[in-house]
């Protein structure tokens, strides 16, 4: 590879309905993007086949040859061949397939997929607040929770690249049951909808009528530290108990890894200092103070386009092998 | 380095009131060992000095030259100067100072210091259980609890060498108060003291008195594994709260770190099979079945000369860089 060319990487992140798909340069810019509706009922080849010819079409009108395709993905994947294990419900078509091969054919150049909490730490890493850190761990809050962690200065895959599951950790085994058939797992506090329907049943129990308000259910978790901020004590309450959680998910990481810091990502993040300051404020009551001694908490760097720019930067963490 | 000559080390295992010294080959076979008394009031300089000398006895009554020196102890130890950063309560000789200069000044090898859980894990990975893992944790249950993470073969040791700290993830943040400050830490349900006060407290609520009988509080752990044995229904409940909890600890490991194998060490794990057992029953509670598949529990294969042998693994491990 010729060291003085820049570096160009297409970033594919898939989610439950859509793919983002993405141009991306060295310095983590975004240099063209779109976004692709998938159907459930489209086969492998028919949503591949469409991926395809956007990266194709994006790196013509840029004119910029890509050094590697990078694909995040929810659920569990092999890192070898990029075979998605578990995990794709939402996804039928992509079941036990690899997410590679397609792409890696009709692009001849390397194409590496990657969990999608994986992908967000790589994106932190290249491009966000990672990038002044070799060692930390960094947990994702959307619809459910993921997460990664960073060993020296790369995402920790373990023996078969199924490592960095925070969601589902347990915090408490006698805690609310999850989808995984765990207690009390991260996931049960601190996704999006969990701190929804906390916040939906605390108005209940504050409620004349004891009920539950299903428009309370509707509201996001943007809107929940909203009203917290404007002096709703349930929403306040909530957002403390979510931060302590992620507090104590955090303090065990601290105790076991001996990190530099702890990102919160995800949809959720987006609430900045109104949930990091909580978490920072708990984050004692479950860590040593030594391995605890200088360890950052931060907001992710990356917001709207973190997908994209993740799944770009673990193609171009591990082109680098 | 001859590459064909066979390589010996010294292990040091330092222990609150004595410090254990071998002879290692690389096989693990102990050619040799010795106990050394501490008294709390001896000097940095006193201790070594006995130390010193009886590796040097050892060296020449076996006529093996030593290819470095391992040093086991308590507490968090700073991994390149080998400096007791905190934890040195048994030993204030060694508080804030480095457990390597002395030796490695006086034999002229090098000498490497590390924390005794990771020595441990260090031991099981080069003559233990561990030879047949690259990926794996290990707790280890005596007075306290330890650990260390294993990962590509190597123990993990984090930003500055303070990671590993398995004892202190908090498994329940309303249970019992710990030591460290943390609440519910897995320290409180699985140590040697922790299972015998547990044991007290069931026998006295079943106790007409309803009272705990002190002598009950002199029983080893293994008394009361033997007594569950011989059909005491509450020493049988108390192994099965521990082994639970020790699950929940591993199910979190498990989810985390993708490893091959988790491994019990310590005093306690003299219980063998009566232990691992319901710690492998509880185990699918709490980790994600994918990533569980396959992860095989076992007892730490060194048991009474482990705190030598780990002393000396992790030298040799750290010896070839």
């Amino acid at each position: 590879m010729d060291e003085s060319k820049a570096l160009y990487f297409a970033g594919v992140d898939f989610g439950g309905t859509a793919a983002k798909i993405g141009v991306v340069d060295e310095r983590g810019t975004l240099l063209r993007r779109s976004r692709l509706e998938i159907d459930p009922a489209q086969s492998y080849e028919e949503i591949f086949s469409a991926v395809s010819a956007q990266i194709q079409q994006m790196s013509e009108a840029e004119a910029v040859p890509l050094a590697a395709i990078g694909i995040g993905a929810p659920g569990f994947i092999d890192r070898r061949e990029g075979r998605v294990l578990q995990g794709s419900e939402n996804l039928p078509a992509f079941k036990e397939r690899s997410l590679v091969t397609y792409l890696a054919s009709a692009h001849d150049i390397p194409v590496f997929a990657d969990n999608d909490g994986n992908c967000a730490a790589a994106g932190e890493l290249k491009f966000g607040v990672g990038q002044e850190y070799s060692h930390f761990v960094m947990i994702t809050l959307g619809a459910g929770v993921g997460g990664a962690i960073v060993i020296d200065g790369r995402v920790h895959r373990g023996s078969r690249g199924l490592a960095g599951e925070l969601g589902h950790i347990c915090l408490d085994p006698n805690g609310p049951w999850c989808s995984c058939g765990s207690r009390g797992c991260l996931e049960q506090y601190a996704s999006a909808p969990a701190i929804v329907a906390c916040y939906a049943q605390k108005r209940a129990k504050r409620s004349e009528a004891f009920r539950r308000d299903p428009q309370l259910l509707k509201l996001t978790p943007k809107e929940v530290f909203q009203r917290a901020g404007s002096g709703d004590v349930a929403a306040e309450e909530v957002i403390q108990e979510t931060a302590r959680r992620i507090a104590q998910a955090f303090g065990t990481l601290v105790n076991l890894m001996d990190i530099q810091a702890c990102i919160i990502g995800g949809g959720v993040s987006a609430a900045g200092e109104e949930l990091v300051e909580p978490v920072r404020r708990y984050l004692p009551d479950f860590a040593w103070p030594l391995p605890l001694s200088g360890v950052q908490v931060h907001a992710a760097g990356l917001q709207n386009d973190a997908g994209i720019l993740g799944a770009a930067a673990q193609a171009w963490e591990r082109l680098e092998g």
